[in-house]
């Protein structure tokens, strides 16, 4: 597998995007390895994931974006480029709970993440042993109400420090204070133990357990200043029935838990996720 | 297949219930073909559905419930007794939109379903020449915000006509009086077309394109007083992306409708359905 | 909506086929409302299903492919062009079993479909009231083991009077001979009742029931003239358990049959599936 | 949680055998939490699964299968009796791959799996460090064809020697021996990564991708001498597209291989399933 680029483009709706794109990808020597679009028919935007390899491009990495620099002005298009040989450095935000920890780990222990796992924070000291042991730096960073704005501090140097590039709270239980959720904009993925908008804030399988739903689910979203209201990565759902009790639900809620997050943070990570006001493109 | 008596019982919670209800069967000689449980722990309220034969019972189907009277007195227990040789009489109420409809009168025409279709009520006229080759009678009793009081009354009068032991709304577009939903309380299904409690009210569909949701659903529920808040029987569930328009989503929708409110009807129908509060327990 | 060309490409993988597509559209003052490609990595085969507005664009719907020949004969594509004004004529052909029959035509009914059903034929004459009362032409031709070749014939006849660009086997129990499968190539679509490969030929429920397994399917496929071999179109399944008896089973595929068969249906009638092989392209 | 007894029984269907059971429990001061029966209208046979309170219950553990001889003798009913109390005591036999070791490990470690793993057996050290650090014993045993009947011997006398109650194949990529699989019959669970009975065999994945389906799955069964063909205790799926590679249908499989096998293993854990024949009972 020789590296490839990932152009990630939206613009307003119009004539020639889709073929100013693939003449310049063309005349520089580019093969199109993979390339989604989408059009928000409504909104009439244009949303476009391309993905080229750089084995022969005539450009070097650091050239590509002023050089297409004609192409997104002319469409008015914002346009963001990464690369599969960068590895986004990602830090894990945990509680007592490791399900969600755990299953990360283990997924990057066996090469199926791309990533660099860089450190996992946890206001318990509960997991340190095991991922340390794992080879990921262990951050104990204890939380009350007293020291919450102190210690979102420490957490925010340690992510400045480690050059993190995404965020994911792994059953991590503290709200963050939107001035963490701001310097992370769209790279900050919780999971929410509940199929969202249903069941918002706490408790959710007691809430689902009260309200009798025969299907329970997960959410994985970007977090953004209000409480589960941020734009949705993706979603799972298991079934349930009269004889499942709330820890039966709380049970049954970690197989969803862990694989939607896993799923949406890998989706993020490959570049496969465009934001736009409250949802998501998230090509395949 | 020779016909059975179901029993659905619920009572406290305590010891010796379950011997004693399968000594009072095996002692006039019956043969417990089906039998299943639920105690529901917190609430401590225990549930049982008993289906045996009546071949070979020593008591006649009017005679079984006054001789039961012994054990349900003893355990304070609720006793409901049917026997699948009678077919409910079922009336549908309809709208404009045909999917449920015609999907309910196709699986009563193949025989899938063990009840008697007596009438389709519709406020609109349009389905009524296909309903009716199908040999169903068609009332077609149109209503205004004017005559919404008296079309209700017509409604109900023509129920209980027709002695109608089950009320199915198969997309029905208008909200029921209270006086009709007490009238035949646990009695009708509704099916509404989003994953409850996500999406209460009107337009499901936009409410879930506007979040952004990866996943849809459909939810068939007793009808309450209190609006799309009644007992859940059953739910379904489709994946979506940000390629579905609203109106892909309600294309999508309608297959969850047709086949959660199906699959209602169907538990109602085999008496499998116990209600409790706002709960369901749905044997299996 | 105003019609749309939708191009089905399909050639070796190259440089510059994606610019070379967009170019053409965008120079005739196309607008591409929907494009997706894939590459078989392993044949190195690029495939692509390109969607522009016929409105505005400069050629004919005639003029098209010889314009486009230009491009198609550079990268040795196979191009295949349709319009969205254009219904495809669709027949179905059943049996005694109703199920998938009346929803493909419950669908058509409401608009759903992108085709007209011009005929309904069946060796049976179990639904022709319903099917003419819904306005299709009902040709019931009964078959023996005698008469088979001859019903052929006459099905095959009856196929080309119609000029139909589908036939639709809705659980139609005939095996078809290879003059009638090799006249509608990748164009008769038939549902087998169980998950591909498992459970080929006859009584595929029976077949399930006795390996005890804990999910049934349903599969549509192009039919080939290998007996359940043909390029799969799509599959869905549902759980079952031990209480499921064969009938059981049977019921429950049903559903699983009609909503699959209906997808892939939509799917053909949509231009949205290639053939290559033994397998299919199905873009979204 | 107080401690439980659980009874699975299966005998010839006959009336009378729920009232002895439950008479039986009730006569002994038993508080039954948790009943439920099958029959195989078929095969004409009974299965129970009866959970009661041991606490207050008038018979000592080693007293109730002797006490309880009246009633299966009288009923020929074969009767399995454990207890909550008692955690099985179960072996991981592993290879290369991870991702099913990690899960049950973990499961293990955070108190969702009633049982004492004992011992993981590997063919190959890879993972050795994690799991001794998990406070797990870690036996490398070789294989190659030259030693594998005595490496299987070792295998045995390892499982002997910790007397293990449940041996669980987490993509242990040996086929055991006759001798293997018969000393401890209906107690190994092997984890097949394909939908049973599509693609038995190596490399189920890559057929799976040659087939073109749309659905991919996983099995967990009990072994038995035949490969792949012993009762399936859970399946679970999962939805491809063209787009997916033999690799893409590899990784996806990972996560219905973890799933579907720690619910099988939690199903023998927890006492709720019976065989008969090749198929099971599994009680919910």
């Amino acid at each position: 597998m020789t590296a490839t680029a990932v152009l990630l483009l939206s613009c307003p709706d119009q004539r020639g995007v889709v073929a100013a794109v693939a003449d310049f990808i063309a005349v520089h020597g580019g093969n199109i390895v993979h390339a989604e679009q989408h059009t928000d028919d409504v909104e009439q935007v244009f949303f476009q994931r391309v993905e080229f390899e750089l084995d022969g491009f005539s450009l070097g990495q650091e050239e590509i974006l002023p050089a297409f620099a004609q192409v997104s002005s002319r469409f008015a298009m914002h346009a963001d480029l990464r690369f599969t040989d960068h590895k986004p450095r990602v830090a894990i935000l945990a509680s007592k709970q490791s399900h969600c920890l755990f299953d990360l780990l283990s997924r990057w222990h066996s090469g199926e993440l791309p990533a660099e796992i860089v450190t996992v924070i946890n206001n318990h000291p509960d997991h340190a042993s095991l991922v340390e042991h794992m080879g990921v730096p262990y951050l104990h960073l204890p939380v009350t109400p007293q020291t919450k704005a102190t210690q979102e501090q420490e957490v925010l140097r340690a992510l400045n420090e480690q050059q993190v590039d995404l965020v994911v709270l792994a059953r991590y239980m503290q709200i963050l204070s939107p001035a963490l959720v701001n310097a992370y904009q769209s790279r900050i993925i919780n999971i929410h133990h509940s199929f969202l908008p249903a069941f918002i804030g706490a408790n959710p399988y007691r809430q689902a357990h009260d309200r009798g739903v025969k299907i329970i689910g997960a959410t994985a979203h970007y977090v953004t200043e209000e409480l589960d209201e941020g734009p949705i990565l993706d979603q799972e759902v298991s079934r349930v029935t009269h004889r499942d009790s709330v820890a039966d639900l709380t049970r049954k809620g970690r197989d969803l838990e862990t694989i939607v997050l896993a799923r949406a943070v890998r989706a993020h990570l490959e570049h496969r996720v465009l934001v736009y006001g409250r949802k998501t493109v998230v090509f395949s």
